[in-house]
Formats: structure tokens, C-alpha cells, sequence
């Protein structure tokens, strides 16, 4: 199991994530962008987890619902820029909950020897909202997500261990 | 006329722009979302300008380019963040020359007795990215750009002095 890094530089309106997973990076793509997998694994356990819309395109827009037990509901969107691949994505991300701060998110799978290390970059309008989300306790559901994004990928190369890495 | 002020902060990765413009926000919100007009001033004067796709609403992509005499062409492309309407708008930004260099760039309209102060937030992935942007001349592109906006509104004015304002 990888261990997440969560780096919020002094000074600069950044938030740099990497974690390692057992997967080739195929693999780690789907589950970023096959909504049925998304669902499976992005945010903690204890929410119900609703995606309104998820389009890996350019110009695609993605929504999603997070709900917990008591009602409580947090919504999150933003659209993708560029063609989406396993050579990176990037998107813009607002928390509804904090409307008109968006962030803008690269993310990168750098695969070696069958392994694969995420890269997230996300850079803020201001270094108070990157500090505001830091304080928000995003690392916990971050780490969170990564540990199910960990058994998800188990599930599916338990299921198809021959068909893993030969679709593009 | 109004000045261009363009300020690019030491050690974080903005570029900050600024001018006012004899006209309500309404006129330069149009001015910004119908490509007839965004083509008769964004940018230079020595360019022609061919607006492939610019589609102002949440998801929607926008491109243009920029041709010289000497054939040199130089392409630029996004997408739209959200509404997008006079009280703001937000688009991703990447020059085409320098592919995987992205900007997020905020927009707000702010009027006072009919006149108009547009300020842009654009946010870089680097702080080297953002040096790029402010080597390239940038500063006198986008200056020139809002000299021949003062231009457009002036002869929209003209020509339709009762209808603006009315627009929603």
C-alpha cells in the first residue's frame, strides 16, 4: 500500500499530491474516468457518493454529489481542458460550498516496472482559498479515496488479469 | 482612454490586469461573448484574427488564431468554467506554442456611472510559467487589444446609443 504525500509549499498557491499504487497506469486511467469506477473509489467512506456527470473530453463538464447519514450534501464541478489520457488529465474544481473559488488540477500517471506514482498539481486564484482548503481536512479524505482506489484496482486485475494493459 | 495596468507579483504565480472603459458593463460583456466582436479587437492589430470556436457558457470551448503577413500563426485555445455572464466569467487559457502551460483566468465587469473597470486574475501552473507569459510582450498585446476595445464600444455607441444598457 503507497503512502500519500501532500505538499502545500510555503508562499506559493499550490497543493502537490503523489501516492504509488500496484497498477499499470491503464488501469489507474479507467478508474479516473469511467464514472462507475469513479464512484467506486474518489472520497471517504462514510458518504454516499452520487456523479451527476462525468466527461473525460475537452470541454467536458463533471458533477458530483457527496452525501452522509445525517443529510448533509456537498457538491463539487468543474470541466476538463484538453484531451484526457493516460498521459495526463487536467480540470478546473469548485467546491459548491465555497462558490467562486475554483482551482485548476493537472494530474499525471508516471508508470514503471508495473507500478504507477500519481502526480496531482492543483493551483489556487489565492494563497488564503489553497490554505482554506489545506485547513478543510482534504488530506484525510484524499488518503482516504487512494486507500479504496487501492482495493478497487485489486478487485479489477483479481477479475481481469490477462486484459489489464493491453486496452489504450 | 483608460490605462492598461498589468501587475505580476513577486513569488506567486499571477498576473493581474487592469482598465476602464467609457461603457456599462453590458456593452463589454458583449464585447467578450459574441465572436463577430471579440474578432474586431482581441489582440494586436498586425494579426488577423479567425475565431475557430468561442462558446461562452460552463463546458463550452473556445480557440482562436492569430496570423501574421510573414504566415506565421500562432493558436490559443480553452474552455468556459461555469456561467458565465456580466457579473464574471472564468476560462482556462493555453498558448498553443507552449502546449501544457495552462492559465486560469477570472474576469469581472465592475461599473460606476457608466463607466466600467475590467480587472482579470489569471493564475499559472509555475511561477516560471508566469515569467514566460510576462517575457513573451504579452503586456503590450493585451494593451493594444483594449485600445482597439475602446474603439469598438465607441462605434457600437454610436450606432445604437438608445439600446445599450437595455440588454440583459
Amino acid at each position: 500500500m503507497g503512502t500519500t504525500k501532500i505538499d502545500a509549499p510555503a508562499g506559493v498557491p499550490f497543493i502537490d499530491i503523489s501516492r504509488e499504487f500496484d497498477a499499470p497506469r491503464e488501469l489507474l486511467y479507467r478508474a479516473y474516468t469511467e464514472p462507475e469506477l469513479v464512484k467506486q473509489w474518489l472520497g471517504p467512506r462514510k458518504y454516499e457518493m452520487v456523479i451527476d456527470r462525468w466527461e473525460p473530453r475537452d470541454g467536458g463538464t463533471w458533477r458530483y454529489v457527496h452525501r452522509d447519514d445525517d443529510g448533509n450534501a456537498y457538491g463539487f464541478h468543474g470541466v476538463f481542458h484538453g484531451p484526457q489520457s493516460v498521459d495526463g488529465m487536467l480540470q478546473t474544481f469548485e467546491f459548491e460550498g465555497a462558490p467562486g473559488h475554483v482551482s485548476l488540477d493537472s494530474l499525471k500517471f508516471e508508470e514503471q516496472d508495473g507500478r504507477t506514482v500519481i502526480r496531482t498539481h492543483s493551483v489556487y486564484q489565492s494563497l488564503e482559498a489553497r490554505d482554506a482548503m489545506v485547513a478543510s481536512g482534504m488530506g484525510e479524505g484524499v488518503n482516504e479515496g487512494f486507500i479504496r482506489l487501492d482495493d478497487l484496482i485489486a478487485r479489477l486485475l483479481a477479475k481481469e488479469p490477462a486484459g489489464v494493459g493491453s486496452a489504450t
